[in-house]
């Protein structure tokens, strides 16, 4: 990582009286500027997972007792199995135990899990208390940060259990990153390199010309791929806070995705390798439809592929293809409806006959 | 109970894209009226608990029959003391068991602690479904109808884990009562009986005049009972639907009835039992401030007597009664802050100094 102090990126939300901004930069933790504004109140806590506190903890700790008189901390087990109520109910305990009231600033200090976790606690605390969010995955960076998202998972279902709640700030400090395994920053740019099919030429061909400095954890490159997905990802949630519609083409690649995820087993892949390879799958099936040039598929599959994601679908078969992808929660009335490209930079919502995805599938597959 | 049909009364509650209607009459459940444009769906789930599900639960399963393709019902144990996760949990469990996807619509069929469950299960499932209220207890009707709280116990703090969450329309069907208990009527009456001193002094005439009207269920009475409660609280909570500050006065007797409460357990008087000796003690505490005459006192004390509550407070002694009000959550900084009358109508916040409030206490309770 260089170590260049860029100004910050600021990408500001617009949801009326839950606006907030996203800031993205090096240095953020020490950088006063990222904390101006933010409630003041005389408790803090801090939620991390057992992996992330002791690389980051005690730092974010010492910045707060500058802000707060009591900064607690709290540290989860780590993985998304610990995604359930036991596991929140921590959260809850540490915040009663030690009497917070009601003006209590929660920290999430970790990846998608710990968002997630931190801001469903948030939500419910007291019917509701300020969070903010410290994302040290490049995934939850540029996937937790926009659109509200919370939920812990049931054993009958993932994210069953939740709420669309805001954060009051989302500090991407990409210093947070240097510790990242190699494999998860792959992950992470799976969803970055979705917003340029699904909205942005422009971005795919900067994204191309920079996928080595991404790689190399360059800040400047970082920054801007970060900004851009936060900023596309906004936009589109602006427009469909609620999930009605629009919202649906952010999971360009999640139908196939979920289907390698529960198809193998969840953990076998990372959501985001099952996203890079799912992407490939709707690019194909795009153009077998008739809706984008095969050029494009190729185009993203060598991008996807040098990131150091996996572009062979693995071989379940096509009945457990379709089977996982009819219960997907995007299934309605038995037909599955996919996220495709209309053209680059545009999505659409529509079925497929069981024939050509099956084809789609079989063309990524690796001969058995 | 008359057997009178009038139209039903409705009060609005404007909350913008959160906004509904409470409907308040006779017969409601059978009464095309009440239901037309609440949100339609293939899934129904009624909530209800073991008491009530005897009483109501075929009928209002049969009414919906019509109006959705499935209904489910589930039947909570009854009791304060079951408003927690694990039975949270069966409402979510009985959701994902049939399947039911984020457009079904929950039924909460029963009092304080079914809508509160109910309420706030509507909130997460899925990140939010719609639910309608048809409360069966008069202190539902006029308490839980308006506000949007909803919430269940931590073992370390009662409402500690909730939302803020509107359903789509509160059924205040007036025949429900006739299977009420008499003394929950009480409890009932105590939480009408307050709107009158805090902001409208012609409600409290009417009701020191209709009194006889409303023990004995008539549905005229009671409608507009509920009504009136129903208009003043949606006034109260429209100007602070968060509770920040002018929604406290709908707290007064409530600091002195919390302590009650916890003093001699939970259960042993019912939460509009306590309220109603409250009320006694922040008007004496009022007068002893200089703030109202103690005529008022003596009227409030006449008409809460006569509505079959406790007038006389339980003899906790007066260092357990102040440490009681203190944990009280509206005791910042070890201050307690009362809700006190300004004159008739009209409600302020304010401390009192320990011995003014041990004189209140003293006034009302029975020498030993």
């Amino acid at each position: 990582m260089t170590s260049d102090r860029l100004a910050p990126q600021r990408v500001p939300i617009a949801l009326g009286d839950r606006s907030y901004e996203i800031l993205i930069g090096s240095g953020l933790l020490s950088l006063d500027g990222a904390w101006a504004g933010l409630p003041a109140s005389a408790d803090a806590l801090i939620v991390t997972n057992t992996t992330v506190a002791p690389l980051y903890g005690a730092a974010l700790a010492e910045r707060l007792q500058a802000r707060h008189r009591r900064v607690l901390t709290v540290a989860l087990p780590d993985g998304e199995v610990h995604k359930d109520w036991t596991t929140l109910n921590r959260i809850f305990d540490a915040l009663l135990e030690a009497g917070c009231d009601r003006k209590t600033v929660l920290y999430a200090l970790g990846g998608g899990v710990v968002g997630d976790m931190t801001g469903f606690a948030a939500a419910c605390y007291m019917r509701g208390v300020p969070f903010v969010q410290l994302p040290t995955t490049l995934l939850a960076q540029v996937d937790s940060s926009v659109g509200g998202k919370t939920a812990i998972n049931h054993p009958l279902g993932k994210n069953m259990i939740g709420a669309f709640y805001q954060p009051a700030r989302v500090l991407c400090d990409l210093d947070l990153l240097s510790t990242l395994p190699r494999r998860e920053l792959s992950a992470g740019l799976a969803e970055i390199i979705k917003y340029g099919p699904i909205a942005d030429p422009a971005f795919l061909d900067w994204l191309e010309a920079s996928l080595d400095d991404l790689l190399a954890l360059d800040v400047a490159a970082l920054s801007h791929a970060v900004r851009r997905s936060c900023e596309i990802k906004a936009w589109v949630v602006g427009q469909d806070e609620r999930e009605a519609g629009l919202r649906a083409i952010l999971n360009f690649g999640h139908t196939f995705g979920h289907a390698i995820e529960a198809g193998l087993g969840y953990g076998a892949w990372l959501h985001g390798e099952a996203v890079g390879c799912g992407m490939v799958l709707a690019a194909e099936l795009s153009a077998r439809l008739g809706l984008i040039d095969r050029a494009l598929v190729d185009r993203l599959r060598a991008l996807i592929a040098r990131a150091g994601l996996p572009v062979q679908a693995p071989r379940l078969g096509i009945h457990r293809w379709l089977e996982l992808m009819r219960v997907d929660k995007k299934a309605e009335g038995g037909e599955i409806r996919f996220v495709l490209l209309d053209g680059l930079g545009r999505a659409t919502m529509r079925p497929a006959p069981d024939a050509l995805v099956a084809e789609a599938i079989e063309a990524h597959t690796a001969p058995s």
